[in-house]
């Protein structure tokens, strides 16, 4: 393996590997959710990326950087989300394995999307540990390479890419906004933006009830994530290292947002836009709308960053909290 | 008001007074639908033209003939859908007042959406005849000018400036499908096909529920409107009268789909190309689902005609027949 550090090099190292790759992804308007909220929006449509989320440029741009060598082994990853897709998408795509480690009750929609892209699904049990001990024991049985979803220079470099793109299409940006999970899409777009427009504000947001990154920048060290439940479950991730040092030397603030924000925000895009957009990507708008006051007038650029959710358990049907 | 005959030139003439007032909607493909139907798919977005319809083409130009003095006494319109708000946006955007006949029962969202735009709702009868009796009194209170839903030939205009688009982003489509409601989309549609492109079929779809169009063309004479229910609730008019003499020699065939097709197509573009359409919109990929060997091979361009769905009611949440 290529060792490399990410860095706004690294970044247009992948947007070389990822071009024609990836889809371009257009970046989409509304007149009415400028004109309500009193700014202008633009989204980056990753909800139309293959797999249907950002995910796919990191796990693609990473087994791109693999030996033949450890190819011919495969890679592994644990994922109940977007990852996991990605790996096995991209893998599929290097003509090379794929084991994805999955709690025994991930969604079957889940399991659905990583067999659709021909990847192995692993059960394991569902905690932090059961989880981590089979990744172990695939790696260490198949010798296949492990593709972290975050914490991972690769991985933020691919997903850097997300945010150079938005600002080869959209001029004048003020502020860049994306969702904080694992951190990955934050550092690369941190990366990206601070080197092409150090004036643009780079502003994470992130769930109340997943306020580990919000806690970890006010403190400067790394803080725990809470047991809260939050309906914007692609966040629920700890923050992590790599990606925590980038975000407190790059990253101007982080926002932290109500769930019943979150559906709002959901059901604004869904219905304004006419797109679909999971949970987790509702998270910077419904940060507009919980902190209005630091929006007004600007140019705002939204990284919308996944469509994936189950149809039949929309937000707005359930009860929650 | 000026006389014109629908035709090729009075959808040129359409298209040019929409420049840059209509979005240019754009075509979306799906390699996962492509692969499992055997077939190229371009998806005319209209569900994110104004309003979330292509109604709005229709209405616009309908209104931009209308003589200075004419409209000074505002339009008036009979909805219960896309096509009064596509009035009332239209009417605001010239500065006229306009007037929507709307079922009391209509649903809120109908009612807001009318509301946002600037139009005066009033409400009549759920039935034919209170509904037309209700536009007869408020054309003969205001003065007010009707604009129709679909009999008309600049409306038919309008609508037709959609193909239009479609011919000039993608090349060579070998087939064009559209819903067929009232027949205002699939007779404009006609007639920029056949004069842009002969050897290219049109192909209308409706619910086997809702099939007068079907039928009016195979027997050579208009039908009536069966009675029966269909999801698509925005096909649920009877065909035109100028839209069924222009269908009669323009349009290669009509094809029924049954009302499980509707929502199996409706949800399978909501999951893979993650964009919002009603259920209307999708009776032509229903129509590919039930009739797959007329489609095989082929290049199809397919109009989204709309986006316009109540979240709280989707179909497949609902029990059905």
């Amino acid at each position: 393996m290529k060792r490399i550090e990410p860095s706004f090099e690294s970044i247009q190292i992948a947007a070389d590997v990822l071009r024609g790759v990836a889809h371009l992804t257009p970046v989409m308007t509304s007149q009415s959710i400028d004109r309500e909220l009193s700014a202008s929006f633009f989204f980056k449509c990753e909800n139309f990326q293959r797999v249907g989320a950002f995910k796919f440029r990191g796990a693609y741009f990473a087994i791109s950087q693999l030996s033949d060598e450890e190819k011919s082994r495969g890679v592994v990853t644990h994922s109940s989300g977007n990852h996991g897709q990605a790996v096995a998408l991209a893998a599929s795509m290097a003509g090379i394995p794929a084991w994805v480690v999955m709690p025994e009750n991930a969604p079957m929609i889940k399991k659905k999307g990583v067999r659709a892209f021909c990847g192995t699904i692993v059960e394991c049990e569902s905690s932090q540990s059961g989880r981590e001990s089979m990744l172990a024991k695939v790696a260490e049985e198949t010798g296949a390479h492990y593709i972290p979803p975050y914490d991972d220079a690769r991985v933020i470099s691919g997903q850097g890419t997300c945010a150079l793109e938005l600002l080869s299409q959209v001029e004048e940006l003020d502020i860049v906004m994306v969702p904080v999970g694992g951190g990955g899409l934050i550092s690369g777009t941190a990366l990206s933006v601070k080197h092409l427009r150090p004036e643009c504000k780079v502003i994470g947001a992130e769930p109340d009830h997943a306020d580990d990154a919000f806690r970890s920048f006010h403190e400067g060290s790394l803080q725990p994530l809470s047991g809260k439940k939050t309906i914007a479950d692609g966040l629920r991730a700890t923050l992590g290292k790599l990606p925590f040092e980038i975000i407190q030397s790059n990253v101007d603030e982080i926002l932290t947002v109500k769930e019943s924000s979150i559906i709002e925000a959901m059901r604004l895009i869904w219905e304004r836009m006419k797109i679909i957009i999971e949970p987790s990507c509702a998270v910077p708008l419904a940060a507009v709308l919980d902190h209005p006051e630091q929006f007004a007038g600007h140019r705002v650029g939204l990284i919308l960053t996944g469509g994936n959710v189950d149809l039949d358990r929309l937000p707005w049907n359930l009860s929650h909290e």
